[in-house]
């Protein structure tokens, strides 16, 4: 059970209420009626719970687990132990993300303005959003309605924000234009200076950043990331693209839709990047570069070149996949020889 | 033109005066009088914009730019569309800050503390300064004058700051001591503990640290950057160094003045580094090292060893930058022989 | 002297107390009650100051400097200075901290919740807390004795907090029991969702994260680090590990007791490592790993693989040090040679 202090449980649900929410198929002969209490990883699953196999990795937990019901894929659906029943799918992730919402819904703000929140006269605060003590509105800033915003969060002068955000504590959003139904976790900085000067040998002069951020819907930026603004075009970040914590995306970039930004990505200037691209932690990529859309970019990655739709690329510099493994098996197995002891 | 809910447009200019204000040569037949409106990228500006073309890449931009003066090197001066006057310099980029920043001035604060602001009554402010909602300001703190302090800032006993500060939100400030016209973006952390232990088998002992954080003035620190207080020793930031986001400047590190420090760079501490000397993107340096000045160093190096002034390096250990790409290619060349494939 | 503005120096020190205080071997022929004012780096120390030798890349400031007395491993006992006498210990770093740390003692907060902070009436506070102004602790919250939280820093409901804590300014801590003597530098963010998602080519589902964060007694998190709650497990950190600023650790991590982690580092989810396991800085660790006990990782590795006890790692995919050092040692060789330049 997740812990009581900090999670509300909304079950238990029906089998038959758990087919409906997962989308996934029945293969199983208990009753429909049978309820089921909480979810569970496998390892600690009991009877009334309910669980899930997606990576292979942890198959054997699944053969030994004593959770009452699993959602599987087809091909591990005859190997479920004795009492577990199991619930098929091509996706079982996805289907225990439902159920997993089910029984822990995210709470509906009861909207609710601290009297110790700093709200400009001149912002606009849609309906039933729920600001916390020491946040800070500044003068023509729109917030839609439903939206959670953090203690201590500053939102600078003119920024717009959907309905439905979910803003944590100590974030500063200035110069930017945010969708719907975005999560904005702690400490994330938006839209601040681009790093940007005419370099000279009496000094750096500083180039004015005049441009904004746009983050479309369904956006979620971890925790203390910074997005720094345009400096004339904007800053880009698309529709259902998820990114991870402590990620620098420079001024000018433009990201895609629905891609995935693993934590410690350095983004540079002006780097352009397609839909649904993969961009593995610590990956690195230089700035004016157009990346692909479905491309796949394995963990601490240097990108120095512009790289094509649906290429999967890793290292540093970047190549396609099969060109860096062969090189890395190649150093390694030249090591061992006389050439990698002693030369030619 | 700049998002007018987020920039204020101070145009327009005539020829003459953007003349004056770039530093940059007329050699176009237009009016001294004609007038501009604002500044635009080459692909969105318009007969009423100035632009300017720095970066070769955009070179094809330029080639069709509807802009209706456009800042150039001498060798583009010729090759500018038929519609666009140009002006001349060495240094288009910085001729273009200047008239950015003609077109939209720096705001000067208009001197207010906050109410809302917890500010000691041993705190020294100067006349001027901007205090957002929420700034903490301890005892014994002085701040110059004409600073802005954005919300949620904590400023911790004993720190001085000196005039024309821009300190964003949610910074936190402690045993430091800042020069003139610094920018610290928000969620910088300055002057916490190193990250000094005496390793022990039964747990690790906390070594005080007992120096400052000293910063320069004109130097810049962008989001979520932390710089660790020395251990005796202070940890120094040199005059007009600029400083990206989500760097880690650990104890006793000195950087010289006029350095840039791109983002996600780590340098170990007592670590130092000479003036005008250039670091890449998550670049790694190990403690105790000397750097020297006008080194440039390449994205994601890893440095382990002392660097002469000027040198350029590159990779992981970092080498002489021809060194690292005749490396690269070599590996690149060898895994398609006989020798990559099959090893000797 | 450190800095009068932020240190408070307790001493001076009898010779024969700073015997009882490091733990060291008196080796000279000073009186016992000769007084020591201070400690220093050697190079900056006079007769009146105590100052230590442990990495030998200081040995010529150690044979130069003006200290009154050095803390020094036995080796060195006969190489000071005529000036200086010494004390010999093993580990004169630890004996130094312990020195430095009578000179300067943590100071013990003076209870007291600032009329700006912001607690909920449900929260339990012990005794003699320093709460800075801003403070927001919700519902549910409980604090042990004696703790001290910065400014501006949120504790959301639910939350637990032992004994002896000090919490800088704009942390933000969500779903996590944190224990004994803690330390959290500024800017850190701890239990916000982890970056769980089930990939969908109409975009990606949000998995409920419903674990929390578990921190052992003793934990020292640096500035600005991230720290995700479990999915449904915990992510743990144990008793004793010292992590630096800007880490990013995953949902669902577990590392052990008494463990280094650098700045920068990215630990993935449901890795576990094992006690004092040593982690370099900007080290990438991949996901469902099992790091041993004791392990040692160079800065920049990239773990890809499982690690056993003791082992020491390097590289980008991590391999064995020495083999890392043969193949970094062959590259360079080769690239020397025809095979590098012309390939066969």
């Amino acid at each position: 059970m997740a812990d009581g202090r900090f999670f509300n449980n909304a079950g238990p649900f029906s089998l038959a209420e758990l087919v409906a929410i997962s989308g996934a198929s029945r293969v199983d002969t208990a009753a429909q009626s049978k309820l089921y209490a909480d979810v569970q990883p496998l390892d600690s699953a009991t009877p009334s719970d309910v669980s899930f196999l997606d990576n292979k990795k942890y198959k054997q937990s699944f053969l030994e687990t004593a959770a009452g019901l699993c959602i599987v894929r087809p091909d591990m659906a005859d190997s479920a132990p004795p009492g577990t029943q199991v619930l098929v799918t091509a996706d079982p992730y996805a289907a225990y993300a439902r159920v997993a919402g089910a029984f822990y819904p995210v709470p509906v703000p009861k909207g609710a303005i601290s009297e110790f929140a700093h709200i400009d006269s001149d912002a606009q605060i849609g309906e039933n959003c729920l600001i916390a003590p020491g946040v800070h509105i500044a003068a023509g800033v729109t917030i839609g309605t439903n939206c959670v915003i953090g203690a201590h969060t500053s939102i600078a002068a003119g920024c717009q924000i959907g309905n439905d955000a979910r803003i944590g504590a100590s974030v500063s959003l200035q110069y930017c234009l945010v969708g719907h139904s975005v999560i904005i976790h702690p400490g994330v900085c938006i839209g601040q200076d681009g790093f940007g000067f005419a370099p000279g040998a009496q000094g750096h002069l500083k180039v004015p950043q005049l441009g904004r951020v746009i983050i479309g819907d369904d956006v979620e930026i971890g925790a203390n990331t910074t997005i720094d603004r345009g400096t004339g075009p904007d800053t880009v970040i698309g529709t259902g693209t998820k990114i991870d914590n402590l990620v620098q995306i420079g001024h000018n970039a433009e990201i895609g839709r629905h891609c995935f930004i693993v934590a410690h990505v350095g983004i540079s200037g002006s780097t352009k990047i397609g839909d649904f691209t993969m961009i593995g932690g610590q990956v690195g990529i230089a700035g004016h570069l157009k990346i692909g859309a479905g491309v796949k970019i394995a963990a601490q990655s240097g990108v120095m070149r512009d790289v094509a739709d649906g290429e999967t690329i890793g290292g540093s510099p970047a190549q396609p996949m099969k060109t860096w493994f062969r090189e890395i098996a190649m150093v390694q197995k030249l090591a061992k020889t006389k050439v990698g002891k002693h030369g030619q």
